[in-house]
């Protein structure tokens, strides 16, 4: 008998009919003799109508209210999910974070998870119950409300699957699994079987937001096997591990694209030790999350230093930057909004040769002009206009055979 | 400086400007030099959402679910005045029912309080936090959520200001107080200045739903003076305490008047010992909450009982005697639901006489005819026509002169 963690996110949750539907899918898996731990987000619009009842009474509510009203949402699901299982005639609980066992550290609305005390799930599951879980939240050393922030159900999916030593812990979405593309721009794009946990890092942080960054490294740390699928199917998804089959014969194994990128380059900066240190402290400082980074030394002296910001994000890049542009004896920054970042990844990448310059040529055929270029060990991303960004991605679909993906 | 505790309901906390107006009002007993220890409902239509949303997926949800979900509700409400306290710039925290240390017994959607661990809101309290409890929940010792059922939020209050041993409990509402009669019915009605908990007792029993009963036998049992208030004016409303000054001396303190009734009639019951509670043993065991009982015994060992019950119960109620009629020796059972309860309240009727013969007088000089009667110690009530219900009430509030009561 295997034990399955499952977590269903709130589109899977949106109302009556889609919990129905859930229990439906957990029950199968019950019946089929696996015991079951779900975990669950907020139903639907649950979160944005709490937010905006906290806004109505305070603009900036603190960190630890909004946890104490925020953390209602999947107490909810939980326990109408319950209920849900209830009408079709199987033993279901619903636990709070903190009645499963879960316990986080002080930083309230993106809390981290500590430790869990696994005792009360184990003795529902040993009793025969499915124990559905209210995700993304925990209690602090204060027992206090505290929530995981952004992705924190996944996050809680795939802590309790590592604690439970869970055969698999699998995601249920809106989305059929991880595909070699964007399904939605790339006509030929197919879903992947398996991919390993580094590919799907850079995938994730690249804009395929089919799971969150921090519920993959977790499972990467814990080596838990995570399967990716869909809700509504019910078919079969992505299966996440840390060593996939042939996974050095695959070269690359999905192209990503992100239209959310602005890019700034400063010029004419001084060519001394710590004229870019002094850049990126101050845009870090500010909150801003730089992604790509590049730089060429001219002959006189000074260098024109080039790097991209979420799109949101330029205004108050480009006034950082003003701010200390004299510092660091640059003449001007330039803006430009009008780019896409378009990387291809795969951990296949380090044992072959050749795989930028494929990908170069392929757009280049295609009169797709590349302005930056950024490398890492499995992934090449470059940055060219947003409005060819839809075609590079197909072309390199195209150029690595990624239709033949699968199976 | 004093320590008071104050409750707000349902309708105080309906909405975003409801919550800046409690806020304000709690604001302004602490600057007034009071700690404040706040009992939260929740707000307006939420708990009609949840229930609704808990029928949408099972229409006989279990009652550990239906206290996991409803507990959200004052959870919800909890977190949002705490919010708005903070807008106003005050120190304020919100607290689950069980971090505020309330531990309840197993019977879900209806448990009650086992004890009370008050060390966290203590702790608050003495940093100079406004503390805000959501109402109407505790733990379980298994530690599951548990609801207090209908009232639960007075109780909670009543119950937290025993254990504190707060200064005062103040219930804030949508009324300015208790008053001699219905003020809709009876214009010259006047709010009471204070109030024994017996008569609010009597009172709160006939329909004065200002104060649930249980929350004032909890207040009498551990002589925590409990106040009635607007949430609205902030005018002071009536003080309940076991012993009121002039209690002697003011015969009747209020009228009621009880329109949700009906009566069954036996006829020919057999006149020997068990009889009358073989009856009324099976309507307690349909859990119908029998009111006025009136039996008088007839020359040919048969008698006639006669019972008042819940308007909406009287078709069960029915069944319920109609089943047992042959065991008593009964031959027929009449119904009447063109009834209504008139009562008149008054720790004071102890010591007088002529108090239940001046009521009768009243009502006949109006030509209102009285069916059945029932007595107690402070409380004489009647059965009418409940279409002249409104109209004994004015009758009877000028009879005892109760426009004179207040001041």
């Amino acid at each position: 008998m295997a034990l399955i963690v499952k977590k269903f996110g709130g589109t899977s949750v949106a109302d009556a009919e889609c919990m129905r539907r859930v229990a439906r899918r957990i029950g199968e898996a019950q019946a089929a003799g696996d015991s079951v731990v779900v975990v669950v987000s907020a139903m639907g619009k649950t979160t944005d109508q709490l937010i905006n009842l906290a806004k109505d009474v305070n603009p900036q509510p603190s960190d630890r209210e909004m946890d104490m009203l925020m953390s209602t949402g999947e107490q909810i699901s939980s326990a109408i999910l319950t209920m849900a299982l209830h009408a079709l005639g199987h033993e279901a609980v619903s636990l709070t974070g903190g009645q499963a066992g879960i316990h986080t550290d002080h930083v309230h609305t993106k809390a981290k998870i500590q430790r869990i005390e696994p005792e009360n799930i184990h003795a529902h599951v040993r009793e025969g119950r499915i124990v559905i879980v209210a995700g993304f939240q925990g209690l602090t050393p204060e027992m206090d409300v505290a929530t995981l922030g952004r992705g924190g159900s996944d996050t809680t999916a795939v802590a309790l699957a590592a604690v439970l030593q869970a055969d698999r812990c699998q995601i249920y979405t809106d989305v059929d699994g991880v595909f070699t593309a964007d399904p939605r721009v790339v006509k030929k794009a197919v879903k992947l079987d398996e991919i390993s946990y580094d590919e799907m890092l850079e995938l994730a942080s690249l804009g395929a937001r089919v799971l969150q960054s921090r519920a993959v490294e977790f499972a990467k740390k814990y080596d838990v096997e995570l399967e990716v699928l869909s809700s509504f199917t019910g078919a079969p998804g992505t299966v996440l591990r840390s060593e996939v089959a042939n996974m050095e014969d695959i070269v690359v194994r999905g192209v990503a694209v992100d239209k959310n990128q602005a890019k700034l380059t400063i010029r004419a900066v001084s060519d001394r030790p710590g004229a870019a240190a002094a850049i990126f402290r101050e845009l870090s400082a500010a909150n801003i999350n730089v992604d790509m980074i590049v730089q060429n030394v001219s002959a006189e002296g000074h260098t024109d230093v080039s790097f991209t910001v979420p799109a949101d994000d330029l205004p108050k890049s480009k006034r950082v930057v003003e701010g200390i542009m004299e510092e660091v004896g640059a003449t001007t920054v330039a803006v430009d909004d009008n780019i896409a970042k378009v990387s291809i990844v795969g951990v296949g990448m380090r044992g072959h040769t050749g795989v930028a310059a494929r990908m170069f040529e392929a757009l280049a055929a295609e009169d797709i002009n590349i302005d930056m270029i950024a490398t890492s060990e499995i992934k090449i991303s470059v940055s060219i206009r947003r409005d060819q960004a839809d075609r590079a991605m197909d072309v390199l679909h195209g150029a690595f055979e990624l239709e033949l993906s699968a199976s």
